[in-house]
């Protein structure tokens, strides 16, 4: 309470991760005044053949 | 502006996937009169074992 | 199965919505040859005040 | 851990809303052996215009 | 109808998972009183790198 | 790219949902390099008598 899902592309660091997880808490608790402890998140990620934007594939970006 | 997320069973080619962000995208540019690049689209796989429709996994479907 | 969720802005008129729902539905069953029957589209709609993009709610970008 | 949002039309009681949770709730525990506390469910309704099966909206297979 | 996304750790059995598609679905006919067949459920699992709590991966929580 | 949903109780100020989605886009474009104008978010409120935690609906804690 609350929950956030975090929809992005494969392929961070456990490092990247574990700040942006820990940050995004932090921006949750400052702004709801909720406690640390009650924020979850899960980071969704997708394969590059799995997200597109504009009607095309992320992986066929990277092609270019 | 908008974001679809599609939750799908997994197996689906490369080209399957391309044609359906295109279609969807398509789609949704043409109803609700978005710039073309402000559609984003996830594809969100699961495994057989991990969806199930009337209580019962596709996986155990599959197998009769 | 599928099941796509939609987030888009609120203030869409239902006969938008009555033909983004048949589009998109058209979309998946022609591209991944489901039965359109099993395709469930559900449109979650936020108030221009539940959404940001760039960091900026939506609702500050429409007063500018 | 885990959270459940559930996609469903408007219109439900609040006893149906309780009564869910609490058994929607009992059967996380029961099977992920999981505290009681941890699970968190959210209910997300729709208006009958903004969820469709099949490509038409729940509002016009009412409607017949 | 409804639709059920479920995010959670991964790591869990093929019987667990089948029993909790099988109990879900359960409570979900009781209490809204829709077919069987209409309920829909994603099992959506992370990595215990992809998801935190109080601001903290659950891998490094583990981890101690 | 990334997109983020978050699933809090509704009752939150306008100046509260501003502040809460440009820290959570700067956690974002601070982590993962991203460009700021990338990262969209929706803020999903559910009622209180739509979302519980324990099996207990948040209306019913509120009562206490």
């Amino acid at each position: 309470m609350p929950e956030l899902i975090v929809y992005l592309l494969e392929g961070r660091s456990v490092e990247d991760k574990r700040a942006l997880v820990r940050d995004l808490t932090g921006a949750v608790v400052k702004n709801l005044g909720v406690p640390q402890e009650s924020v979850t998140i899960s980071l969704v990620e997708t394969a590059w053949t799995d997200k597109g934007k504009g009607g095309v594939l992320f992986a066929d970006m990277k092609a270019r």
